[in-house]
């Protein structure tokens, strides 16, 4: 990673003195790795590295900063140089930094801003988090369908620095109505005279702040977009939210979900910053609540004990059907939630997914039967009919766990619970209990126990 | 979806036979909705509606079609209408949409476009798949060095519209090797003498041809890149990758992750468009090799039969030890398999991570085998020493389990083979047998068995 490298050299520059070198590399390293090489140093050395950045930079690489040094930089930093940092930081950095700190530091953050600064700050505050509204900034290029090309391209060079994206420009009427877009590309081949009016396309897609972060990321996923506006709910256009920000929102969402499906609360915090606490408190619950619901499985075990005591063989192969239950399911489950994360399935393809994934059972398990049957025959010597006892459970629980597996997060989507969190977690326990059942309903059957 | 219900509207036109209405609505319904929309019709139904929309947006309806229509549709396009989408479309869509054809097609395809669009899909077609050359596009703009902005700005507005960005434009030398890049915003407020040599930026960020699609993804996500220039050894430009097919990307990786951690073959297609003997075949290999690992615990339980038979009662808690001990180790696995692949974590932290995990494995467990021990004795009224021995089983299960799910795929990815599918699928085949073999020694110590 070149970026890393010069953070070294800079870093290296710093311990010999050499300032003015120190400044003019730091412009050619990358904000983002200069903040990660800031998140490994102590609080003293971040601090003299971060007061030595050039102020154009300095903005920018403190919005890259994780919380606990952006709270160091906070805490020494004077009023006046709070100030700067905050101007010059885009409004969704500035309120994803205050949502993290404690309350005197956002105090005297919010004592430093303008007024009209300070007003915008706490009306982002109050978006539900992983909504559009806590998502999007304000810093976008609004013009009027009126304007003239030549008026908007002024407009755009004069205010352009400040905007997070001048390239989807948004037109907007006197009370801030949204009305449509328009690009710097159509609007450098315009011909200087034309009107906004004439090469503005309609802004058939966009959000509204209370709209959830998942729901958005799939709008730009579907329509490859590069910025979307948001509205509120008279139509108003309030913000913009660009697509560096959603390839975020992507990445955490599926966190979230194999999280949810290996039994985690999810969390936002990485790994390695994460209190052992922390990670101990996500997991036991449903570390708790998988164990308690096996006892039921046990239970099970128990009310069939005569049959183990006179047979004692049928215990060996429980861990066999056990785990190849949960196998089966599991696959299904995985592949049911993530096609419906991926908005490919709802709950109303129901019976054309049950159908599938019984022929699908059906080959599975078959072929496994099989592969056991002559296993159980050839290689450990069993009867004949405890092998074919053995290999017909086999058959019918993948079967069972794949009809499982499909019904339940279908179910828990329709009630509108998670899928991830309901069904992932839930299946192994649910069809290990359908595969004892079937294992013993069989043995009694068929070998007279 | 509004894009949906313009698609309605549009057949429904159709029908009525308003074929200018249907031309004049279909320009403002999103391409990828009238895509998707095709997707839902019949063969007859899909040329009919295709033939019918405009030729501006054909060629980008072509581009978002699923595999099957694109065919139906170019089987039966004469040679030139075939040629008129080819041109339209950028590169990287009509290699993907090639790549997906039978050799026939693809022959009828290349016969018809000029000698250069013929050369340039050949080499297309030979970068491997999910390289950056595969995902990357020759449609940019590029400019020299002694460029004014003046005459920058004339050459993006001659040839832009048929650019796949405008937004970045990369500066190369007469050997096409790569200088540096330009941004559009900083084209449109830069004085018009000024050169490009003055104004623009090191390309610090770039990717080779042969790169694998994840780490472009992730330079993506972490530099908040826009495009990135793809170079070939000799640091010749060839072409760019933009953010929307990296959003794609990233959903793909993902749920490739997600298949392999569930014991599936990962794959392309949509679920509800894989056929049952492809959903068979990708899950089929890995619940045989599951399933006749897990006879490996069986042989566990074989072993120890006798105390089986002469405690039938420890039977019951097997489910319980298999499912905590199952459960246990997917936590940590899923945690360190997503660290990995975010970059947050790799194989040089084990020590680091084992030491935490093993604090957060002491907390899990002894919490979980206090609440067993209470259930055994004030609940199910069992013996004393009973309990002990299967909470204590809990306990140490818990540890093992943790300090496997952080070893597994750690040492996967130190010997550079896919964590996702060495270790989530194989845990709980491993964390099973330890369980159940620390349960055994531990009846065989405490009950005298």
């Amino acid at each position: 990673m070149e970026g890393k490298e010069i953070f070294l050299q800079l870093i290296d520059l710093l311990r010999q003195g050499k300032i003015a070198e120190f400044k003019a590399l730091s412009l050619e390293c990358p904000p983002v790795d200069i903040a990660e090489g800031i998140d490994e140093l102590d609080a003293q050395l971040t601090l003299r590295v971060f007061r030595l950045l050039p102020k154009d930079i300095s903005a920018d690489v403190f919005s890259y900063l994780s919380s606990d040094q952006q709270q160091v930089i906070a805490e020494t930093a004077s009023g006046l140089e709070m100030r700067h940092i905050i101007d010059d930081m885009f409004l969704d950095d500035t309120v994803d930094f205050l949502e993290e700190m404690p309350a005197n530091l956002v105090t005297k953050v919010l004592q430093n801003a303008s007024a009209q600064t300070r007003s915008l700050i706490n009306q982002f505050l109050n978006y539900p988090e992983n909504s559009a509204g806590s998502l999007m900034t304000i810093e976008y290029v609004s013009l009027h369908e009126y304007y003239t090309v030549r008026k908007a391209m002024d407009h755009i060079r004069r205010t352009g620095v400040e905007k997070e994206t001048v390239y989807t420009c948004y037109v907007v009427d006197a009370q801030r109505k949204l009305l449509g877009t328009v690009s710097l590309r159509k609007l450098i081949v315009a011909p200087e005279s034309a009107t906004i009016r004439d090469i503005m396309e309609s802004a058939s897609v966009f959000a509204y702040t209370q709209e959830d972060q998942e729901k958005v990321a799939e709008d730009f996923r579907h329509y490859d977009l590069m910025s979307l506006p948001v509205c509120d709910q008279e139509m108003r256009l309030v913000g913009i939210i660009t697509v560096d920000d959603i390839v975020d929102v992507i990445q955490e969402e599926n966190t979230e979900d194999f999280e949810k499906m290996a039994a985690i609360t999810p969390s936002d915090e990485e790994y390695l910053k994460s209190s052992v606490w922390t990670l101990a408190k996500h997991r036991v619950p449903w570390l708790l609540l998988l164990m308690i619901s096996a006892t039921f499985t046990g239970a099970i075990i128990t009310h069939f004990e005569a049959i183990l005591s006179a047979m004692v063989v049928l215990t060996s192969f429980i861990p066999m059907l056990m785990d190849t239950a949960g196998h089966a399911g599991a696959q299904t489950t995985t592949l049911i939630i993530r096609g419906m994360a991926l908005g490919e399935l709802d709950p109303s393809y129901l019976p054309q997914v049950l159908w599938k994934e019984l022929r699908v059972a059906l080959m599975c398990g078959c072929l496994l039967a099989t592969v056991n049957f002559a296993r159980l025959i050839l290689v450990s010597h069993q009867t004949l009919l405890l092998s074919a006892t053995v290999s017909l459970s086999i058959l019918c629980t993948v079967v069972i766990a794949k009809m499982v597996g499909c019904l339940l997060p279908m179910a828990a989507k329709k009630i509108k619970l998670d899928p991830a969190v309901m069904a992932a977690p839930m299946i192994t326990t649910i069809v290990d209990a359908c595969a004892l059942m079937i294992y013993f309903f069989l043995a009694i059957m068929f070998l007279g126990l």
